[in-house]
């Protein structure tokens, strides 16, 4: 009997991180747990030189791979999970804990496609705009009083947990999940469209781009919806671009 | 209600630790989830004042008391745990996982009286020397391939681990979800939308209206984003048909 679920479908997203060590340590966790995929957006770029070519890198952190933005590192992915300390923040997000439902879903969405992990820089975590590429925000319960935990230990505990076997929960059948791309491009197409019709008013562009993509993820859209929907969406486009350039 | 239950029974000890950071690490750790005692056994000198010094160093870092034998170490003990990555080792000792029965004991066991927890040096772990004084020991799972675990990684495991709440599983919190009404209406305006665009072939109008609600029903929409789309969709469909009937 294997002692671990695999991780296989695990991809491990570092986001701007600083610090060679903490690099080298979440790659030494990630072995240790047997998963594989590591992937950096916008590594300070001596961190991870330093941290590839420091004695004793596994073979995970030479084959990690850098993306510029989060987007990018995520595209592959049908759910995206951004991991914070924070408990009240004002997050749109919904937050679950580590320890309770959020492992859980993790674990059975890992089986059948890539799930994405998202971890913040050292010293800022992760921003609202990396948030927003997130289906669901997880928890590690810390205490109030000191609340900031180390990345590599950060990583250590999300993958100790997720290695756990659930052994009671049964898996409930899901229908193919879309990929974070896919999703994108329903944002993109759906941002025209309401850039054309007058839905974002001027100077909102940012917020209004970060409204789209969290609602979008909420549907948390199967790839045949995912689709339709963007079908729908482009030829709704293309009639308004149509008319605007009467 | 308290998220954590109390570490303040567990005693964390570190024997013979030989590099400043792992000590740091651990204290950090302990920190994170709320346990205060540590204990190091025969630490390398140098390396115990400079974690000591360290910026950031924590209280409990600069509380840490220092011994020269296992023994006194956890003379006040009534359990004492070693830890080790390794599983069929010769043991004399009884094994027990992290993720099994250990934590389990543990955690009841600190309710009423200390326990002390082992962490070996990085190089070697825990000795025979050391185990003799363990009533048993703990495995935290790791990948036979890469086993060894950074020690202020295997701290964090264990306390994170430690911290479970094992009674409770409760249910996630659900927003409120869009009533059917309110489903019906984002249909609607977006058939419309549909129709204005050219996506409904002349014919499929049934069709069509099916397979939007079809979808609009496996959203599970939320109230809240039912309200956000239907905003939206109705946005679009002012400008389509102003600009239909130019």
């Amino acid at each position: 009997m294997p002692i671990h679920p695999q991780l296989y479908g695990l991809v491990v997203v570092l986001v701007r991180p600083r610090n060679p060590l903490n690099i080298g340590a979440a790659a030494r966790a990630m072995s240790n747990f047997g998963a594989r995929r590591l992937r950096l957006v916008n590594p300070y770029g001596v961190a991870f030189r330093e941290a590839r070519s420091a004695v004793g890198a596994t073979a995970l952190l030479k084959d990690a791979q850098e993306f510029k933005t989060v987007a990018e590192a995520v595209a592959d992915c049908s759910l995206v999970v951004g991991t914070t300390a924070v408990r009240n923040r004002a997050l749109q997000h919904q937050l679950r804990r580590l320890d309770e439902h959020g492992g859980d879903e993790i674990r059975t969405r890992m089986r059948s496609t890539p799930v994405a992990l998202l971890f913040g820089s050292e010293k800022i975590g992760l921003t609202n705009d990396d948030f927003s590429h997130c289906h669901w925000l997880m928890n590690i319960p810390a205490k109030k009083e000191h609340i900031s935990m180390n990345l590599g230990q950060a990583v250590a505990v999300c993958l100790y947990e997720l290695t756990r076997d659930p052994s009671c929960e049964p898996v409930p059948e899901k229908a193919e999940p879309a990929t974070a791309g896919e999703v994108e491009k329903i944002c993109k197409a759906l941002l025209e469209a309401l850039h054309i019709s007058g839905y974002v008013k001027p100077g909102s562009d940012a917020m209004c781009e970060k409204k789209v993509r969290r609602l979008m993820l909420r549907f948390n859209l199967e790839a045949m919806d995912a689709k339709i929907l963007l079908g729908m969406v482009r030829q709704i486009v293309w009639k308004l671009r149509q008319s605007d350039s009467d």
